[in-house]
């Protein structure tokens, strides 16, 4: 079974550039916001993780994007994550952005934690809660 | 004699939407852009006044703003800056964002210092490099 | 009676900045999506207009803004939107942004229409919606 | 020989986030800016090349991004940027960000033509001036 978190985004204005699409950029904004809505549903939040963690951020370490078709103003897409590697200091996701049964977007992320701009560790707890959504990328 | 700082700004994708004219919001980003450009003229790095001053933040108070005439893709814009008055907690800006002759937008904006979230005084170095620049709206 | 349009709106990395806050120009992006969402209530989705219309576009022509207390990365915030008055050739607003009984922001705004780049009355159907839903300021 | 345009970015609030960074997809547009500019350099204006070539845009086809450092606010980075091969329908560039010798960002990038929202050959025009300066990546 694979445990596929979806977020539903609407396109506005901001979004869009003068070509009349959704500007490239926009799509990393949309699954950043999706990667934000896992963590809280895993009851990861990340001002209090910044908190009691000493000062804990997540950032991107790497990315592999292709934009296969492109949304446009007004339209409802979906964003759906799913975990798929976690390890000491990183964990990797498939990420994809869909309108209706297309598939526009398609996503390999990687994010590592850092601290005082610094590469560390994931806790624990971060690590527990990811490990038992994940489903390997082969399965 | 007015002190009037000027910021080249070119147009790019991400500034525009898709109506194909730049986004309202973007002459804000533009209009903060040569804030921080007169800070640094001034000998204030944003930085270096949040760590020297234990957390100082410059936050917008408020804005009036007239959007007159639009921009498009590949513009090359200048941004106006006059300092009006300057208090102890805050001070203020009259903006314009011209592209040659023509007057595109103009705003007047006042600025304020935080720390740790909350209104605090401006540091004196900084209360004075601001009014040695000053020009009164009246004047 | 006064009709209030609501939206929420999550705060995520991308609309604050390095001051631990959100950014001032990330609340205009967010009133713009309330916009957006009221026109789509009253049944006008701007690509429609856009096509219908031959060129339809709305556009921000004023604002006046007060920034009065700083949201934070996940705040749940709640943009209310109420349209005061409508004429020929635009409409005004008052929108505001809380975060539960607190408000954030306040803004009056003056949208106008225009095609090709130049000024043009709003179509009558626009009107007639608009005003079906306005209160006037002093009411 | 490898041609490799450079161009200079400041980093403003508006780049960063809550982290106290750089946000990620804050470098995708500083690389599209250097895109744009390299375009110009060779002569490709693209709100010419939309009106010349009835709807031409360039659109970014795949991403791969290896977010090495990060950037911070005030920052004077450079964005450099070298075509790699050129096809009938796509081009590849290789991009960095860099802080003085520092690596902070670097991404392989495939754009492509579309017009009206397909794709399309590119102009003959367009390959020609970016075959002239590719340097393959074997090279």
């Amino acid at each position: 079974m694979t445990h596929t978190h979806t977020l539903a985004v609407r396109v506005y204005y901001e979004d869009t550039d003068f070509s009349g699409l959704v500007y490239h950029a926009s799509y990393l904004r949309f699954m950043e916001r999706a990667r934000t809505e896992l963590l809280r549903d895993l009851g990861l939040g990340q001002r209090e993780l910044l908190e009691a963690q000493g000062g804990l951020f997540f950032v991107v370490r790497a990315m592999t994007i292709d934009f296969r078709k492109p949304a446009q103003m007004d339209d409802l897409l979906t964003v759906e994550t799913i975990v798929r590697e976690v390890s000491g200091a990183s964990f990797d996701l498939d990420q994809r952005v869909t309108r209706g049964e297309e598939m526009l977007v398609s996503a390999q992320v990687r994010i590592a934690a850092v601290e005082g701009g610094r590469p560390r560790r994931l806790p624990t707890e971060v690590r527990e809660k990811f490990a038992a959504v994940a489903t390997p990328r082969g399965a």
